[in-house]
């Protein structure tokens, strides 16, 4: 399991728009095979800041969702609503092991 | 749902035993009764960079957690590892929201 998170700064005024985009990349991204956990967050104190918690069975899923209909639509249409460029890191999971976990 | 992300990063030469002490902290809290989700991640091209991903029911589950003899344990013995001050982030939930999708 890898997980994928990635950090989004949003320009004041279009955190509702980007959330309902994220819930829509979200939608599809749940249905592929290689994805495990797709979580949208907000930061309690600052509304701009916006947490994307992704789940894949392997890089090989990760490089195919990036390829997919419902990523690419979602990455060009928040592409002008960013305060700054996004910061992806990839994770290796210490807990939980069990794919049941996820 | 309250998300509770927590980034560390680690003096070299002691990723494994923090992370030993994560997984410990990690066993008494999943069983907290508002706890519903602790990862423990490693970042892919940082090996002294760890991520943990706590999901709450509610502030006071937060609060609790706080006062837990596993957690405090953990906070005590970690300590002395840590190459900066940890970097805490309370987030609300966009999706999942279902309770068990958590």
């Amino acid at each position: 399991m890898i997980v994928y998170c990635v950090e989004v700064k949003v320009i004041s005024g279009k955190e509702g728009v980007f959330e309902q985009a994220c819930l829509e990349n979200r939608k599809g991204t749940r249905k592929e095979e290689g994805n495990h956990r797709f979580d949208v967050l907000q930061q309690s104190d600052n509304p701009g800041s916006f947490f994307l918690y992704e789940a894949y069975s392997s890089p090989e899923a990760v490089k195919a969702h990036k390829e997919t209909p419902h990523y690419l639509k979602w990455r060009d249409l928040v592409a002008p609503w960013m305060a700054e460029p996004r910061k992806g890191t990839s994770h290796r999971v210490c807990a939980p092991l069990e794919v049941s976990g996820w």
